[in-house]
C-alpha cells in the first residue's frame, strides 16, 4: 500500500490511453495488490487466475486487459488497456518521477577541492569524495558513500547510502548502485612461496560499469589485476553477488542474488542467471544463456544454452537427472535384486 | 575468555537457584569453555561427554546438572542446577545486562529537525537521520547508521554500526540489526522491451520488521513492489541472507547464513533453515518446516516437512538419495555388466 | 591498462635480474595483459599457449621465460627471467610500493581521546574510533571505518573504507580488510522457550585475526560465545564469506568467495576452499585439504583429502559420481528394461 498523489480515473485513463468502464471520477491515492488493495486504491489485474480478487476488492480503480470479461459484477472502475502489466509499470514510473528529487551538496559531505561536480548533483551527509573525482550532471550520491581517488560517476546515476567505490573505478550514466555494494576491492590473487605462505598480487586494474547498469545491495565487484572488470551496458545484478577480478559481464544480462562468478570469466549478452549460481574461473559463456538457480558451471557454454545442476547439464536432461535422484535408493535395491537373481540362475545352471 | 564483574559461588548459586558443592567463597571473574577455562573462571558442563575436561580444569566454579556424578575428584566448586545450559544462558544475560548502556545523542550525528526521538535513546557519531524519522524509547543506534525518510525504530531496538535503512521501513521493538545489513533496497524487478533491454520497475512498497526480529551482518531485505516485505515477530535471520521483495517470513523462524529467498515467497512460523538454502520465487512454505543446508526449494511445502537436497526431497528419502550418489559410478558398471550378460544369453539361445 | 612511473628496459632488467633481448632503452609507462597491451606497455608471457599474442603486440617490453623460443619475429624488447609469473608479481609489488602512502589523521575522523595511536598511521574522514582502541605504527585506516571499544589494529595493517569492527576484536600486523567486512558481530546462537520463541544467547567472546590475514569485501566473521573466533596467520578469505562463532581457521588457508562456515568448525593449515562451499557446525577439517566449489561438508575430514560434492565425497570418486548424474534418466530406463525382460523370462518358464 503506497501513498501517491491523488488522480481521477479520467486523468489516469488519458495518461495511459485506456478505456474507462465505470465512474470516470473515481479517485485513487494509493497503489495496492489485487488481493489486498485498500479503499481509494489503484490496482491491476495481469493474470486471469487472480480475477476473483477483483469481484470484492475495495479498490477504486483496476487496470485490466482490453479483452477481460468479468464473470461477476465489478464495483470498481475498470480501465482497459492492451498490456496491463506494462501499463502498470508505466504508471509506477510516472508516480516515481513525481517524487521530489534530491538536490544540493551537503555541508556535512567531505569533498576534496579537486572534485569536478556537474549541475543538478546531490551529495548527501557524511559522503567522502577523494581526489580528482568527477561527478556528472544530475547524479545523486546519498549519504555515507565513499568515492576513492579518480572515481567518475556518470549522469543521472544514483549511488545509495554507504556504497564504497575504490580508486579509479568508472561508473556510467543512468546506473543505480544499492547500499553496501563494494566496487573495486582487490581481486583475490595470491602467489605461494616454497613454504606455502601466500603473497598478495597487487591488483592494479579497475572496474568499469557501463551505462544503465544496476548493482544490488552488498554486491562486490572486484578490480582487475591489470585491465578492467567490466559490466556492460544495461546489465542488472542483484544483491550479494560476487564478480571476481577480470570478469567481463555482457549487455542486458541478469544475475540474481547470491551468484558467484570467479576470476576472468566472460558472460555474454541477454543471459539470465538464477540465484546462487557459481561459475568457475576462466569460463566463457555465450549470449542468451539461461541458468537455473544453484547451478555450477565449470565449462564453456554456447549461445542460447539452458543449464541446470552442478555440474551444469543441458536443462532438458538436467531436469530429468535431478528428478531421478529421488529414485536412486530404489534403483540400488532393484539392481541388487537383479544381480541376486542372476547369481541364483547361474547357481542353478 | 571474557572478563566479567567478580562474584562468589554463593552469590551465583543464589541467583541461579543452584546447590553448591565445594567452596562457597570461590570467586570468578571470567567465563570460559570447559576445555580451556582459565583460573578464576566460571564454566559449565552440559554434556557428559565433556566431563573429562572438568577433572583437571583450572576453573573456580562449574555449573553442572543436578544429577551429574563425577567419576574422578573435582577440585573446583560445583553448582548443581536442573538445566545447566539454560542456566548458563541466564547467567550470560545477567552479565550482559551489567554492561554499561550507551546513552545520549552524539553531536557528530546528523539528525533532521523533524525527527521524533524518545527517552533513553543513543545515537552514535556519523549516523544520518533523514526527515520524519521516529526513534522510540531506549533504542540504540550505533555510529554511521543511515535512517531514510519516514523510517521508524521501535523501543529497545539495537541498530549496529553502518546499517542502512531505506525510506519508509518500519522496525519493531526489541529488534537487533547487525552491521552492514541493508533494509529496504529496491526489489529486483525488470520489464524487458522488444530488444531485451531491461527497465527497472519502481519498487513503491516497504519493509516491516515486527518485534523481536534479529537480522545478521550484511543481510539484505528488499522492499516490496507495492505492499511490504514482512519479517514477522521473533524471527532470527543470520548473516549474508537475501530476502527478496514481497516475501512474508513467519514468526519464530530461523534462517542460517547465506540463504537466498526469491521474490514473493511465504515461509511459515517456527521453521528452521540451514545455511545457503535457496527458495524459488512465489513458493509457499508451511509451519514447522526444517530444511537442510544448501537445499533448493522450488515447490510449495506442507507443515512439518523436513527437506534436503536440490531439488528438495523429503529428508528420509533425500538423505538416502544423496548418500547413494556415491555409488552411482559402480551402479553404472553393474548395469553394463548385467546388460552384457543378458546380450550373451540371448546370443546363446 | 594501468599507468605507472616510466622506466627503461635496462632499469627493469637490472631490478629483476633479467637478460635483455632487443632495445635496452625501450620505455614503459603502463602494464598490460599480453592480449591487449597498449603502446609503451609492459607485459609478460607465462604460458606458451598465449605466445601468438606476442608476435603482434604493441607492448614495448615483454617479460618471458629464459628458455622461451619465439616462432615468429618479435618487435618488442624481451627480458628473459627464470620465472616470469613470479617476476611479474615482484614488479607489480615494486610499482605498488611506489604509490604515495596515505598519512595523517583526518580532522573529520571522530577519535576518542583514549586511543593509543602509533607512528605513520593514517585515519581517514568520518572514521569512528571508540574507547581504548590501539592502532599500531603504519596502520592505514580508510574513511568511514568503525572501530569499537578496545579494538586493536596491528602494524602496517590496512582497513579499507566502511569496515566495521565490533568491540574487543584484535587485528594482527600486515592484515588487509576490505570494504564492508564486518568483524565481530554476534554469533547466531538462540535458546528456545517451551513455546518455541527464541532468546538470543549473549556472545561474550571476540574475534582474533593473526598476522598477514586478508579479509574480502562484505565478509562476516562472528565473535565467539565465550572465547575467540580465530583466523590464524597468513590465511586469505575472499568476499562475501561467512565465518560463524567459535571457528578456528588455520594458517595459510584460502577460502574463496561465498563460502559459509558454521559454528565451532575448525579448519587446518594450507587448505584451499573453492567458492560457495558450506561446512556444517562442529566439523573438524585437517591440513592441506582441498575442496571443490559448492561442496557441502558435514563430517570430519582428514589431512590432504580432496573433496567434491554435497555431501562431500573423495574427489576421485566424487567427480565420477557427479559426472554420472547425467546418465541417471537412462539408467532408470535400462533398469526398467532389464526387469521387464526378467519378468518375461519368468512368465515363459
Amino acid at each position: 500500500m503506497t501513498q501517491i498523489p491523488t488522480f481521477s480515473a479520467k486523468q489516469i485513463a488519458k495518461f495511459i490511453e485506456g478505456v474507462i468502464e465505470g465512474d470516470p471520477n473515481a479517485m485513487v491515492e494509493r497503489f495496492g495488490q489485487i488481493d489486498q488493495c485498500p479503499e481509494k486504491g489503484l490496482t491491476f489485474l495481469t493474470d486471469q487466475k487472480y480475477a476473483h480478487f477483483l469481484y470484492d476488492t475495495k479498490a477504486s480503480i483496476a487496470i485490466v486487459s482490453q479483452d477481460f470479461e468479468p464473470e461477476e459484477p465489478v464495483s470498481c472502475t475498470l480501465i482497459r488497456v492492451k498490456n496491463p502489466k506494462k501499463t502498470f509499470v508505466t504508471l509506477l514510473q510516472f508516480y516515481d518521477e513525481l517524487k521530489p528529487k534530491r538536490l544540493g551538496i551537503s555541508k556535512q559531505a567531505i569533498i576534496n577541492k579537486s572534485a569536478v561536480i556537474g549541475q543538478g548533483v546531490y551529495i548527501g551527509d557524511g559522503t567522502v569524495v577523494e581526489e580528482d573525482v568527477e561527478i556528472k550532471d544530475d547524479a545523486k550520491i546519498y549519504p555515507q558513500v565513499y568515492l576513492g581517488n579518480n572515481v567518475s560517476i556518470g549522469e543521472n546515476t544514483i549511488i545509495y547510502a554507504g556504497v564504497k567505490i575504490y580508486e579509479g573505478c568508472k561508473i556510467g550514466n543512468n546506473c543505480i548502485i544499492h547500499s553496501g555494494a563494494v566496487i573495486g576491492a582487490d581481486g583475490f590473487g595470491y602467489i605461494p612461496d616454497e613454504k606455502g605462505a601466500l603473497t598478495h598480487i597487487p591488483q592494479m586494474g579497475t572496474v568499469i560499469l557501463e551505462d544503465d547498469v544496476e548493482i544490488g545491495a552488498n554486491t562486490c565487484i572486484d578490480r582487475a589485476m591489470l585491465e578492467a572488470t567490466v559490466i556492460h551496458k544495461g546489465t542488472k545484478i542483484d544483491n550479494l553477488v560476487q564478480i571476481a577480478h577480470n570478469c567481463q559481464i555482457g549487455e542486458h544480462t541478469v544475475l540474481a542474488a547470491g551468484c558467484g562468478v570467479a576470476g576472468s570469466v566472460s558472460i555474454g549478452n541477454h543471459c539470465v542467471f538464477g540465484g546462487q549460481v557459481g561459475v568457475k574461473d576462466h569460463v566463457k559463456i555465450g549470449n542468451y544463456v539461461q541458468v537455473a538457480a544453484q547451478s555450477g558451471i565449470h565449462r564453456n557454454v554456447r549461445d542460447k544454452t539452458k543449464l541446470i545442476g552442478t555440474p551444469a547439464m543441458d536443462a532438458t536432461r538436467g531436469v530429468k537427472a535431478l528428478g531421478s535422484l529421488h529414485y536412486l535408493p530404489e534403483m540400488l535395491d532393484r539392481l541388487n535384486r537383479l544381480e541376486k537373481e542372476k547369481e541364483k540362475e547361474k547357481g542353478e545352471e
